[in-house]
């Protein structure tokens, strides 16, 4: 028996609709307007292709092979993921490159990932930040039988500001690199650089003042490599809130950014970079009103089916409504502005998640839609290859 | 090709644990204590047979099978579920009795609830508040050829404080009612009258206060039913906050606690009803750190492994650390008081989830462990049949 016969269920039944109307897709959904995406596709390929700048989008955000393969098809050179289990699905589906942007320490984590260099044919990355983790990995490559040299790139995190992992910037950044070079099974690939709280501040100048900290980091730790007579082949980091930011600076050689591809509630309160292409909102949730009070509708959608970490949800259809927590399964919306409308019983709401990351891993596919929210028809489902890939 | 195969793979591998120590379970996971989670059922089990009331427990906290025919071994009288889907898919895993504590206008969803019943041996019961609601389930079940007298128990919700679905407390009641005593297919099982806001009050007194409003809305209502001459069977309701409240009342029949089972972070801040049987945490987030700065220690477990709608996770093991926010992969621990000792790379860490029931629909399956956290073996894996069932 499968461990989710019900999500094999819920996609056929999903499938049936391919070529229909979007007033057929079941409710809540989570749906993607194809038209914005593949045009958010489009401009941070220019994006980085003007500034001759990698692109490696963070696929922490779609957790799907296939729109990996549609950015890698326009130029990325892979792509990033979290977690050992998401590059695996990834990579199981296909996908040539990913880096692990991220610490493991766990010695089993370290043996899948150590199988799966040694029978897929995917290129792997990963990121260290201590002595530790970078012995365990060295083992696990000897373990499984990898011994070619320079069999995996291995990025040193440094912290730029976040707070959370990565070492000090400077001497601790040598020491791990030569502690890096003499395992011959590893590649030092150069330094995973993110500032990840950087990304939701609300002013270009708050999040130029945080990178501008953040480059200075950078820059200690490459002249102190250099210094150590080591050189850093790149430099990688940005995420879709600030990487015209790092794209400038002349210091990053790869762009992370993930979110682009989406938007959501939450990027959408920022105020763009001068000089940063605008991206239009491309994933939505599909819900409809199931109860209403006299001044209240109930929707069918609740934080089982979009995320609320990084604040609400926006209504993107229908207009002049606030959105209210109603719970697991339900949304509560009532008027914001003298003209609303509520929606009857059965009408359809559009809501644009406030995180679209969290959100995506609350379902096992995208309807993918052509033509728009109000016209559009189903032209496929997308499958969420590493939905609660967490291991 | 199966919607989900990694999931398949990460059941397969955790299944290979059973029996071992709880020591090789990868991170994160979702673990169950079951001698813990097994004397939360006996106290439940035992408050409803001292009162002579039935217990349905809500499965939208536990979204299993084998955990709702743990409840009905112990007297339970079937479960509830807020969704078609959900109910479909306890259901297919047999699950005999079934109540959608909900309202659900979607005549595509009615559709696969009719031709449930006229395909499964389940009983099944849904709430309606609106008469366009009760008129799509007739003629659902009408078109599936389920023509049965009394096919399907039909309750209807009033709003005893809520404010969110549930028909005002009175009149519109009796309407609605003698609407449906109409329909030869469907029978007036009773009253939904549940007060979600009421559970999370803190204090003793102020859920007394919100429940004692909630039991004047559901006398009032059977009170205008009885005049119109319509007895009213059952009145069901009730949360793990509240719940000892509705059963003095001598107004409620039927109790729906879910949470009782696990118990999480936010409940725990509830102080104790007189007379409500205690319950312990029996659901817990394995984590390790995966990277640690000077103050703090990275975990790999973020909100993508637990929710923090309800507010945060509490740290269980090690003792006095502070939890804060990392994201959707990390959390972040530091020092809470003088005596505490962050844990070092690699070692595990116990998190107590902010609300149970949203955690849970982001696992695929339980580790199910005996003999505590600290020295306990895999007894089994326990599937999460009706993760993701948001239709």
């Amino acid at each position: 028996m499968s461990a989710q016969p019900e999500a094999e269920r819920r996609w056929l039944r999903a499938a049936a609709l391919i070529g229909l109307g979007v007033e057929n897709v079941d409710t809540p959904a989570l749906v993607i307007d194809l038209d914005a995406m593949e045009r958010n596709l489009d401009r941070i390929a220019a994006f980085a292709s003007a500034r001759a700048l990698r692109l490696r989008p963070h696929a922490k955000t779609h957790k799907s092979a296939e729109l990996a393969q549609a950015q890698m098809a326009r130029g990325a050179v892979g792509v990033c993921v979290q977690k050992i289990d998401e590059a695996l699905a990834l990579a199981r589906a296909g996908v040539a490159d990913i880096f692990i942007s991220n610490e493991v320490i766990d010695p089993a984590k370290l043996r899948r990932l150590s199988e799966a260099l040694r029978t897929l044919p995917t290129r792997f990355a990963i990121a260290v930040d201590s002595a530790l983790g970078l012995e365990r990995l060295a083992q696990a490559l000897l373990e499984a039988g990898v011994t070619t040299p320079l069999s995996i790139d291995v990025f040193i995190e440094i912290d730029v500001g976040q707070g959370r992992c990565g070492l000090p910037p400077g001497a601790p950044a040598v020491a791990l690199a030569q502690r890096l070079l003499t395992q011959p099974a590893l590649r030092f690939a150069g330094l995973q650089a993110y500032h990840g709280g950087a990304q939701h501040l609300r002013s270009a100048n708050e999040r130029t003042g945080a990178l501008h900290a953040s480059a200075q980091a950078v820059r200690q730790t490459l002249d102190a490599l250099a210094q150590a007579g080591i050189s850093t082949p790149l430099v990688t980091g940005a995420g879709s809130g600030t990487f015209s930011i790092e794209a400038a600076s002349g210091l990053w050689g790869e762009l992370q950014c993930g979110s682009y591809l989406f938007m959501d509630a939450d990027y959408a309160q920022n105020q763009t970079d001068p000089g940063a292409p605008e991206f239009e909102h491309a994933l939505f949730i599909k819900a409809q009103v199931m109860s209403r009070g006299q001044d209240h509708a109930v929707i069918d959608a609740g934080h089982k089916s979009h995320a609320l970490d990084s604040g609400p949800p926006a209504v993107a259809w229908p207009h002049d409504l606030a959105w209210a927590n109603g719970g697991d399964e339900h949304g509560l919306l009532s008027a914001a502005t003298p003209r609303a409308r509520l929606p009857a019983l059965g009408e359809t709401v559009w809501l644009i998640p406030g995180h679209c990351d969290p959100t995506v891993n609350l379902h096992d596919f995208y309807v993918g839609l052509r033509g728009g929210l109000q016209e559009g028809r189903v032209e496929r489902l997308i499958r969420i290859d590493a939905r609660g890939a967490l291991g």
